[in-house]
């Protein structure tokens, strides 16, 4: 199952909006087929396995990180396939909480008289996925926010310079952050400020991603910004890479005048708070993994109204003091018990800066 | 040199002013006799080593892990001590910079004939003695600034309410810092909003501290308080603990309304900033070690003054938002190149707390 998640994560940077699969068959105590899914469209990990194994597939295990589907997507149904290559027991990782299969692959399966077991692994299996999890699960994205910051919780001096508070080292990692996301959303106050491209800079990858992730597999997140005054247009220098963006206001918005790789989205003012509306519509359209990039009044905003789901904070050794810009604007608090509380996942140092997961604590 | 290294480090909470130093030494391949220093007054831990040997010492190679010392103190030079005993070898992890010794031990052992080796593990007996080299080599003592902040740098609630941003866990590791330290600083205005002990309780070391630590040798650093208005009296906590406190200010002040253990330390301004002209008399009062708690103020003022030379900083895995208060005031910077830059030392996780120690770096 260990070679399974393994397989699995080479498909992190493109299977969106599909899952990560890895797949392994075993007979007699060898592995006989291995596979994963790559692309959406492409086949799933367990056919390229059963591929792999051809005829020995018969009478083999299959170790699968996420329970086979059990329905015609563009590809038919891995439980069928499995069925049919004569696999005698199938092993998951974790049930696939996708409306369209939840525990009917498994059902499948056993109907056809193949033992099935679940939840080896299961904890690596539900890190890998927790964008499409999450989204399978609630409609709404995965929400990770990166926050770069001095010592003293500052992204930029008092005159708005921010290039570079943190080590190239540091920004290279949040390169591959964003290569894994299936999007990254940021404000039209960012791109006013700093006029970012927002995109994955292949070459800035680190070497060890860069192997696994082919420059010609390289694929761009969306580009999702908030823009209600309609503030951004072509000549800024997200428009240099043709790749998707979507720009989203509460108005129509007369979209001539932008490239065809540019869409509108518009987002109607509900009773439902405005940043929880535009979660639920990119769930609909499929964004299993947000990847956030903005400044102070979004990470606030998000996290006022609890839509993160990871904090990434980067750590610069350096003070800026307190005259300088702040991390988030959050509503006044009167007690210290009422701040959002985070659960620490990881520490990382990156030369002398230092990379921190909060993952977000229901209290 | 490792063995007397950790020697050495038994009497980190107790040997102030003097060095924590170790002693091992060996015959034929085998341990004859160790000490260490552990209190001023006390035997040096060369003399601690010979005793234990006896006869034995006679041939004998040491490993100290700060050059013996050549001249007369409260006790005899140790150079003179390791020559009568007969040991014919002395290897040192490095010079001692106090102008009293400053490489003459090693000259009075080569004097009688007896080899000598300086530089085994020179950066870790660094390390176990920073305060005291610091002293040694600038008259200054080496400070430590305490940082306790949310994960966005705040130290407290727009309210004042601070207690408590980190864990208690991270709470007790303070009481650790500061039982290593000679003297804590803090303010008046510190006193006045959270009405600290300042001291060091001996209940709250980690338990493997108190095994090495016994609670009757337990030391309490002098508490030094900034109190330019004099606003400190009897009635504030620090006066429930019979142990030194050094009021400063730069004016008279009439000390008959205070216990004995108080002292009045009067730091006239000069043309020197009024904290390096603090500093120059605390290492003149032999202070090597000082760990610093304070406010946005003192700690702006302090790095400001390039007087910090470690930052420790603890995070807790809360946001506090923007109109919480923050960690230091500096002045207004103009180019983020301006700021301060710090060197990353260490990193530890703290159950969800990170502590981390950052030395200053001179550009």
């Amino acid at each position: 199952m260990q070679l399974a998640l393994d397989l699995a994560t080479k498909g992190q940077f493109t299977t969106t909006p599909n899952p990560s699969v890895g797949c392994v068959l075993v007979k007699n105590n060898e592995i006989v087929g291995q596979g994963f899914h790559f692309k959406a469209g492409e086949p799933h990990a367990e056919v390229m396995a059963l591929n792999h194994a051809g005829e020995n597939a018969k009478g083999a295990v299959a170790y699968v990180t996420l329970e086979p589907c059990s329905h015609f997507g563009r590809t038919p149904p891995c439980a069928r396939s499995l069925i049919k290559a004569g696999i005698t027991k199938v092993i998951v990782a974790m049930q696939d909480p996708n409306p369209q299969v939840a525990g009917r692959g498994l059902s499948m399966l056993q109907a056809s008289g193949i033992e099935s077991a679940v939840g080896l692994l299961e904890e690596k299996a539900e890190i890998l996925n927790k964008g499409f999890l999450k989204r399978m699960r609630t409609g709404k994205p995965f929400v990770q926010l990166k926050l770069a910051m001095s010592i003293d919780g500052k992204t930029a001096m008092a005159s708005g310079e921010s290039k570079w508070i943190t080590c190239q080292a540091a920004r290279e990692d949040v390169q591959q952050e964003r290569a894994k996301a299936c999007a990254i959303l940021s404000t039209a106050q960012t791109v006013l400020a700093d006029n970012p491209l927002l995109n994955v800079r292949w070459e800035q990858l680190p070497h060890s991603v860069q192997q696994e992730y082919q420059i010609e597999n390289l694929r761009q997140p969306i580009r999702i910004i908030l823009d209600r005054q309609h503030q951004i247009n072509s000549n800024h220098r997200l428009f240099t890479i043709a790749s998707p963006i979507w720009l989203i206001s509460d108005t129509t918005r007369n979209m001539t005048a932008l490239p065809e790789y540019c869409k509108h989205i518009q987002i109607n003012i509900t009773t439902k708070s405005y940043l929880e509306t535009l979660m639920i519509e990119l769930g609909k359209r499929h964004i299993n993994h947000l990847w956030v990039e903005g400044g102070a009044t979004l990470a606030g905003s998000l996290i006022k109204e609890k839509l993160v789901d990871e904090l990434i904070v980067y750590i610069a050794p350096k003070l800026l003091g307190n005259q300088a810009k702040g991390l988030c604007d959050l509503p006044y608090l009167n007690k210290l018990a009422d701040a959002p509380l985070w659960t620490l996942k990881s520490i990382e140092q990156i030369e002398d800066d230092v990379k921190l997961i909060y993952r977000y604590k229901t209290k």
